[in-house]
């Protein structure tokens, strides 16, 4: 078993990667997409679909573990990986995030947020050392800095205070995380839509050595265009030899479009959100199964698919299932949604490994383009 | 393959019967349990998972069928068993229950009920013969006579109405069923808690000859002990050489008691409508999952249990799942309920079978009495 925390880059493709992380609890084939489990579990799943349809590694969000069922529970019950039974790595955000969107009150200062829970009120601090300290209790295997995020569009002095911020509490998060071979502590770069920005934040966490760097405040309010831009900027003056994660990214075409970036993990609520309103991702679309014109369509959502969610159920019964409101409707679409995913990182990986990736992508926007199955 | 529907009693013990119900889409053990599946789903649950926890037949309810996803909808579909992607038996109810119990603005004449659907207002008719036409749409494979079936408690003369009215209709149904010999139109006893009626009802029902019969009109509001009673008188006054269906009932203890008097098969929506309430049901009783005092504990519901469901996820996380209103939290209970379900079914087989019914039972209802495992 590997044991320590390692990233081999196995093949190039233009800037796209084909990697593998190695952990002491599995490895890590990049590009990769990680389902968020946000509260111990991925919505509507069981956690062997979630390993069946290819995932390597899944996301927990401090935020809400903290709250509940908290940090120290998590801890005294083994740790995140037994308490959700995902033996796998894990990676763990830092909390800020969701305390920048979710939690009421919040302040933030030199040493670190204040906030109240959404759930009860209670009131809870979050420093950098703090943030690091609740990712060790959920034993997760690659932690997140605390970072501020700031919400686009803002004006660059916000941006840039908030980035240098960033910057400091990177520092405190390296010693606070300290020597820990089988983990990781990835650095976040911040600058908002300003490449000045990200390539001072790039270069400073650069410098730091970190073991791999994350991509944050994007996908949170601009355009496409903007986003890939600042990962133009970006990638570039990050370290070839770490990983690079976009966070909260994002649609099949956000990943195609970053991994020609040289990004090499995501992960995004889409697929599982998606799944409990009623759509369903496939190599033909997103499908809305609420549509009246599936009522009666007996096909499956893609009868080619490995995933018995996408080959087996008729569209007319998951349809029936959404308009019904039936738990089963999410069950099956959310299934749907996450083996999707992973068949297209899958594809990903291949192209890239062929040296096809520019190729290969085309054809599969190609199919997004074509559109659904005509109806019957 | 069975071509035609045939019961063979292989054992009993006092009034407890060990039989087999056998059709052309598989044979039923019996005693049965029946778990609900509502609207062409046992909620939250993968019909892979009903069948491996023991379940040789679902229900299906034709009220709620009938108004979505409509029941010529499902024949074009290739029926109900095709639809739902459950190709073993499936008993339909007549949807004359639901009419009364959710419908609005109903009306019972001589020849059948008017309501308006409690989903969009739509009005509907359903007489003997469209129940059955429905349910022969549905394809379903034990189809059930409409009936008249009264809130107890009730007067006399209520009750008398609408148990011979049910007659009336019995005999119309046997004849718009007709002669199907792969499938069977089970008569519904009926007489609410006057032992006078249910005998009258039994009498004129076992005349007709038809291929099972179903005890209804209980389990609704009265005492568990009047049930047994209408049970001791009803039970005896039915051919011995057909199933008896005690239709909606109920809880563990109320299936031993009335296996004990000669019931042979049963449906009920508690074990799938607790499981999404955070209630499981154990061989140590019923376990209020929300209750604190789970927060903390590592033991799985049930150790010994060959459902993953109970054996393999703690405590503490159903009830992390559960206070966090997660998907989850239902798919795990569910699930633990209906393997519960059909384990307590196969126990009472395998003690009938032994000649130890009465002996076991008290054994059963022993350990739930014990009641759940001491807090740690």
């Amino acid at each position: 078993m590997t044991k320590a925390f390692s990233f081999r880059l196995l093949a190039t493709d233009g800037k796209a990667r084909r990697g593998e992380i190695a952990m002491p609890r599995g490895s890590v084939r990049t590009p990769a997409f990680m389902p968020v489990g946000t509260g111990g579990t991925v919505k509507a799943m069981y956690m062997d679909q979630v390993r069946a349809a290819g995932s390597d590694i899944i996301l927990g969000n401090t935020y809400h573990l903290m709250l509940r069922p908290g940090a120290e529970r998590v801890a005294r019950l083994g740790g995140l990986h037994e308490f959700a039974r995902w033996p796998r790595p894990i990676l763990t955000d830092s909390g800020g995030f969701q305390v920048m969107s979710l939690a009421a009150l919040r302040k933030v200062t030199e040493t670190g947020v204040t906030f109240r829970s959404h759930i009860d009120g209670s009131a809870h601090e979050m420093s950098p050392e703090r943030s690091i300290e609740i990712q060790g209790l959920l034993d997760s295997d690659i932690q997140m800095q605390l970072d501020e995020c700031v919400a686009l569009p803002a004006g660059e002095q916000e941006i840039e205070r908030a980035m240098e911020l960033s910057l400091r509490w990177a520092e405190r998060c390296k010693a606070a995380f300290g020597n820990q071979p089988g983990k990781a502590m990835f650095g976040i770069v911040q600058g908002g839509d300003v490449a000045r920005l990200r390539l001072r934040s790039a270069e400073v966490l650069g410098a730091m050595d970190l073991k791999g760097y994350a991509v944050g405040g994007l996908a949170v309010g601009e355009p496409q265009a903007t986003m890939l831009e600042m990962l133009d900027v970006t990638c570039p003056a990050l370290p070839a030899g770490k990983p690079r994660y976009l966070m909260g990214v994002g649609t099949p075409d956000d990943i195609l479009q970053s991994v020609a970036r040289g990004i090499d993990m995501f992960d995004c609520v889409m697929p599982t959100r998606a799944g409990r309103h009623g759509l369903a991702y496939t190599r033909r679309g997103k499908v809305n199964l609420k549509n009246a014109r599936h009522a009666d369509d007996p096909r499956p959502l893609d009868e080619e698919s490995d995933c018995p969610a996408a080959r087996d159920y008729s569209r007319a019964y998951l349809h029936h299932l959404v308009r019904s409101g039936e738990s089963l409707a999410g069950m099956l679409l959310t299934w749907n949604n996450i083996a999707y995913y992973q068949s297209l990182m899958q594809s990903i990986r291949d192209a890239i490994e062929a040296g096809e990736f520019e190729a290969r992508a085309a054809g599969i926007q190609e199919g997004w383009k074509r559109g659904d199955l005509p109806a019957l």
